[in-house]
């Protein structure tokens, strides 16, 4: 199945340096060949591997095992994208959205993994192109959101957002998120979104902030194309990143077009992953907050 | 197109009888049969044409205009629903989400539509089975949506939800809200669900005053068996209704199943008919509140 | 100080049966002059005090120590209203809002209370009378809130409030709530109120389902006349309950007003006792859901 | 009773000069002195009377008539601030929150005004201190609002949260906003904190795209003293603002102190004044959404 094996954390300590035994014995003894990407007081450990930079990362494996928390999964992917190398997330002791292996589990799950048994979930990848006076000058992509916001102003900005050339709504606010299903359990709920089931092909368009009561969360097919224009008086009062990532400072009059990539990114789950159950770990459902 | 027309409403006074002039000329015009559906002292004044049941109707005529409002439009296609007679909607003044045409627009929209110019949009049904201890004690069906609530009771209910076979989560509330897109701007919207667009495929899951803080509304494909179990100490403490009509009173261990119908409703638009507008228009969107 | 104590409990089984065990000792090493009230398989275990009926206990004791749940002190406060005897509350385990004195802390903290050692807070009781055709029919009181709530029916209902006379608005929804500070943390929260900080003067009026999405919670001053008229127009869809209990069901026209009481309730808490540390360990802050 | 009256706009057009021209005879048909605070292209009409900066302004006058929207009056209530001088509001048309006076009505209440028939409501204005390393080092006043919120950075903030010295909660969000009654229509409404009565003592603390579900809007007595420390890792992430101006950049470790100032301001409303009318009207209540 996998035979070329890249393993990846930002973290160090000694728990990861656990993991990562555990993890490059079980790799070993599947006869994979492996490559490291991790920080220098945890690749010392295990000078047998090479220990590459990201970019050499994806180019040389066709599986990343990825230690540490959703964020650390969530710039991986990004990375390596839109290379299709799926992806393995095994959690620091704290249940991630993306990251479902349990440090004590990762013996059996990567056993039974790289035996076949497994799960590929595709998750949706979004692209986003800025427009200056019609033309592109910036793309980039997002797995969990692309959001427009004020930015160095106390003020809120006027947005125009269309979609599939129709015009939906002018509003003022604090910003404007277009979420994945993915990214519906990040900024998005903060920011009063639904829950968007991975299996169900939609976007969230979360305003952040909006001066009118009326504006609520809308979704929209992700076959949607999605323009967003910039109605402010001064420029660079917003902005648009990718995935927290800054993308562009915008200008009045600029569009930003989100749209869904044709490439998703792959997760690889252990073969009883239940992402409602993950959902009820993370948001405590079922445990009485009164 | 179109050869047998009927035109219904609930409503009575000088403004409907107006309407119904202007479309009862129209239909002539264009060499329809009309049949009629409306209080007599509507159809009182238009004697040349029978006036008969919601159940004639449906059995008589391939084109169905609702004068009134959402409500009228959506009783009348509840009941001619399982049988595929699209729906035209004239409000009586004041803008619907169903009802996009102003009485002041009658004429040449109805010219447009009967000349075969109109836009046909389908919009999801759901299904709603009531099991016993494992047997279907009754069915109906909803365009807007299923709810079960609490009834005769000031205390929460206990409701367990699955979706295809998967446990989803246990939650005490006042009840639970299964919107479609069509919905999602009724009774889903006052619970705090999203915006749901009529060409997404997909259902909304909508707590209402849900005990716990972050039972949030979930979004899910439109594909979804939705299980939804009373987990309850006492009978005939909740109840469930289609479109807000009584469909049972249900007892501890009760189970609603909720899908999607295979047949969908058939709305007759105008070609220009834009569904954002009417988002706009009813959500006072651009209108600045404060 | 306390000299003669009530011991309340609803709950049995062993853990109970300790934790009386240890108050009772506690108690009896203070010379206080005890009666029980209690389940009969718990006061078997202790059949050298006498165990009175709610009304009794409310005549014999300066002081009432309530074991079990915030409901169960919350009803024991109901019944002793509108005398004023303080109530200590200890848990059974879950923290509670009211009930603040955790099992393995019962000995310390009673023996500090019985030195006099002790927070006394007073926590704002309301009054709620129910007018027909301008007579009062019945009147009740509330610690946690005052809820017209719609009632064997599924449609919206209609109320129309006032503030002191003057009208505040007309809103079509499921209900309104109006919550004390020790209500918001309850039913409330769950309608989408804010928490009220015990020690702010203040009510808080909270829609249920509005119909429009504008009708959001309004906090008044705790001095304010409340008044609530029902415009509905079948009898009996609507109801009014104090606390989770019928008051009584309503009919179109019926008035009902809320206002403050004179006397409020007095809660005993440990000297130590931190209201915020209870709304962080209730509402799990400082423990990120995602 | 008034006799030294500032006319002030920062608006100019025919309708500015025609609401002047009414204003100003009315004004000197009762005696009145006059000093005007405007565009030239106001006051070139008006050139018997002096026109003065909006310092000069606040030392001459015993009453001020602001003529625009709410924020008009508000940046001119912040600067005559803390001189007690009251302010009276005309709309340009649009109903404003604070300015109440419609402008064909401007001649009738204006006279009702001068002749002492008046409402002079008190409203709370907050005091902000920041202190850095213990010291403070710039204060300002909000009528509105104190907001401390994320700048130059798309990541969460942290702040820890204290009331009257006892800490509240430590929560990740965009930032948090402490509102006044006056400030809990404006940008509080957007970020989901209730409508706050005037005449209730309080403050609002609403916390903006918390991290936590659980983190809800929380109402304190207006009496309390709120801390907010920064808790961030870098400079320059975190801004406070008052009334949306800027008052300082936060570093880690900076306290934002929030409490209500001993002086209040005055504001002028004709004698049927009906603050519930205003909220109805801006708020559309009564309009249905749906």
């Amino acid at each position: 199945m996998f035979k070329k094996v890249g393993v990846l954390t930002k973290n160090s300590g000694s728990d990861v340096v656990n993991i990562f035994t555990t993890l490059l014995k079980t790799l070993s003894d599947h006869n994979c060949s492996i490559v490291l990407c991790c920080p220098k007081n945890v690749s010392q450990n295990f000078t047998s591997y090479r220990n590459v930079t990201t970019d050499e990362l994806a180019d040389k494996v066709d599986l990343v095992i990825s230690v540490g928390g959703d964020g650390t999964l969530l710039k991986c992917a990004g990375m390596i994208y839109p290379r299709e190398i799926p992806l393995l997330g095994i959690n620091l002791g704290r249940l991630g959205f993306l990251t479902d292996i349990q440090p004590n589990e990762v013996c059996q799950e990567l056993e039974d993994v790289l035996k076949g048994n497994f799960q590929n979930e595709k998750r949706c990848v979004l692209g986003c192109d800025v427009k200056r006076k019609g033309n592109k000058i910036i793309s980039s992509h997002a797995l969990n959101d692309v959001v427009i916001q004020k930015w160095n102003t106390a003020r809120l900005i006027s947005l125009s957002t269309s979609v599939d050339g129709k015009f939906l709504h002018l509003q003022r606010s604090d910003g404007i998120i277009v979420a994945t299903p993915t990214g519906s359990t990040a900024y998005s709920l903060s920011g009063g979104g639904p829950i968007l089931d991975p299996r169900a092909s939609v976007l969230g368009l979360v305003p952040v902030c909006p001066h009118s009561l009326t504006n609520r969360p809308i979704v929209v097919n992700d076959s949607a194309r999605i323009s967003i224009k910039v109605i402010a008086d001064r420029d660079g009062e917003s902005r648009v990143t990718c995935d927290g990532n800054l993308v562009k400072d915008l200008k009045p009059e600029d569009e930003v077009v989100v749209y869904k990539k044709e490439r998703p990114i792959n997760l690889i789950h252990p073969q009883n992953h239940d992402h409602y159950a993950t959902l009820r770990g993370k948001l405590n459902w079922g445990q009485n907050p009164c």
